[in-house]
């Protein structure tokens, strides 16, 4: 029997909703048609979950335990009610559909969940070990994915801390990929962080010898951090909340032209304006901030009477867990730099 | 002497900031080569802060043209310090800065400013009305378009209150325009409104005789309001905020195709979902609503495993009055309702 691809068939409460919003789904684990089911290892629950959890906890690993366990019996999936959020998985596959055989999955593979647990149907026989220091609660357990859930086949040449951290910000240089045309000029917000790194990998690949990338960051030594890496054509120090600064620093490195494409990759607020004035007319403004304001955007650019493409970052774009991956496997810099931080 | 295109050399304080976002700028009338200035004959106060006005002037008119001469003379610009919104302006042209003179305009001519009061040098002589209704200021005054500045000139084929109501919803029919394509499938949510209607005749034009049209509405009686505008193909009633019954709706009279494009106009909150889900893989999600979340499209996407391209509703777009006036000279039917609406 086939269910519906974004998983409705399984809402209990409140009907006529999505997985996300409901309260209760059901985790009963004979899966349909188009549905794949996961012997699940590890859950990565979501920073803002897992402390609220082990605050109100107290820190008793035995108490949070049993209140993982609780919120998951009694909701079917891992969604905090206090904060919303849920985090991802990672397991192998124990069963596909027959509806899903015509994917490049075999049981038996390792993957990553990349849709939220908050709307991924989940039972846990067991809590094995919770790692306090990095989110990771261990788990003998189960859950199905949707035949709309996305996941990554975790790779053998890497490991899976170094994978997780990339596919975390997958959209971003995947995106990043398809936006940017050859001897373009770009900038990108935010350019020494995980996204931002990625993102300047990408756009120097797509512009090529005639294009220029320029990385803003917030330091003098951000700046170096990002000169050695050698992933931007040109470097400039700029407070991203002072779109005037940031506008006269990039006309600097640019002889005065306005670029063809910003990307905004800073987890602060109030960036909107420095992303969208340096920006010609017709380019394209990526904004793959969370922080990003959409009525700060929409009313800037007109404030401004500026014709400029802006685009609300997706966190999910077609072969974007393949496109990172090659990245990191491409870019010796940047896995040496994900290494030093996230393993 | 040439400012800045976007008026910094106006701003006297905080430095270093747009002129929408500074305290107070400079509204002497003296102006730059890039600028212009307009002989105002009245304002359109935004109706957020024209209401704020009202209620701390106990509704006195001598009072509210005391408040608003206030305003005006402490910051140099018509920008409500408790709601820190401004509104638009009309007025005719009383000088051209020598480095605009190539625009279509001429000394004399009567436009609209349509960037808002916030970052619009203002003096005000003489408050000659208070149109309560209507949060109309009739003055006696002078101010000061930037070069980024943008603005329509009033017809003289139609009403200047038809005119207004039209201009105000402008990026969204210019948009539709340059997003739609010839035999394509488009839904537009919130079809009934202003911009709605605007939307579904733009959407119309372009899709031809091959396209596809879907307007959706909430209730029973805007269903036969809006087939009797002949503006869609085809009229759905559905809640919104409801994706799923938004989904099958769209599917009902698309034979379960999934459509190309998505144009939202409602103006309720967590409509986003309602927006992505009826959409194809790389087809266009447009939000044109301000009760838009950037996280709820973002996240919304990413859980639904949607690559989409999701748009920001820029209320800027080349030519977007000229493109919205033309359509309310072409269509009688919507020059009709909003005839009804806003004379």
């Amino acid at each position: 029997m086939r269910g519906c691809k974004y998983g409705t068939h399984r809402v209990i409460e409140p009907k006529g909703v999505l997985p996300q919003a409901a309260q209760k789904i059901s985790n009963d684990m004979t899966i349909f048609d188009n549905e794949m089911l996961i012997q699940v290892q590890a859950l990565n629950i979501d920073s803002a979950s897992f402390t609220q959890i082990k605050e109100t906890c107290g820190g008793d690993e035995e108490k949070i335990k049993a209140m993982i366990m609780g919120i998951v019996n009694e909701r079917g999936k891992m969604q905090n009610p206090v904060t919303g959020s849920g985090g991802m998985l990672i397991g192998t596959i124990k069963a596909i559909g027959k509806d899903l055989t015509d994917r490049a999955l075999k049981v038996g593979d390792k993957i990553a969940s990349l849709v939220s647990l908050t709307l991924t149907p989940l039972k846990i026989e067991e809590i094995t070990a919770i790692k306090m220091g990095i989110d990771r609660v261990e788990i003998i357990g189960t859950a199905v994915l949707f035949e709309s859930g996305i996941y990554a086949k975790l790779p053998d040449d890497m490991e899976e801390t170094l994978a997780l951290a990339a596919l975390d910000v997958a959209g971003a240089p995947a995106q990043t990929r398809k936006l940017v045309k050859k001897g373009q000029t770009v900038l990108v917000l935010g350019a020494n962080g995980k996204s931002g790194l990625l993102c300047c990998y990408e756009a120097k690949k797509q512009v090529g010898e005639e294009g220029q990338v320029i990385g803003l960051v917030r330091s003098e030594n951000k700046k170096k951090f990002l000169e050695e890496t050698g992933l931007c054509h040109d470097v400039i120090i700029a407070d991203a909340t002072n779109p005037i600064q940031t506008l006269e620093e990039v006309l600097n490195v640019t002889n005065g032209k306005e670029i063809d494409v910003a990307i905004n990759c800073v987890n602060v607020p109030n960036t909107e304006m420095s992303t969208i004035l340096p920006v010609r007319e017709e380019g394209i403004v990526y904004f793959f901030s969370m922080a990003t304001s959409f009525t700060k955007a929409a009313l800037g650019a007109e404030g401004v009477g500026k014709d400029v493409h802006m685009i609300i970052g997706n966190g999910y774009s077609l072969n974007h867990a393949d496109i990172t991956l090659d990245d990191l496997r491409e870019s010796k810099v940047i896995r040496d730099i994900f290494e030093k931080l996230y393993l």
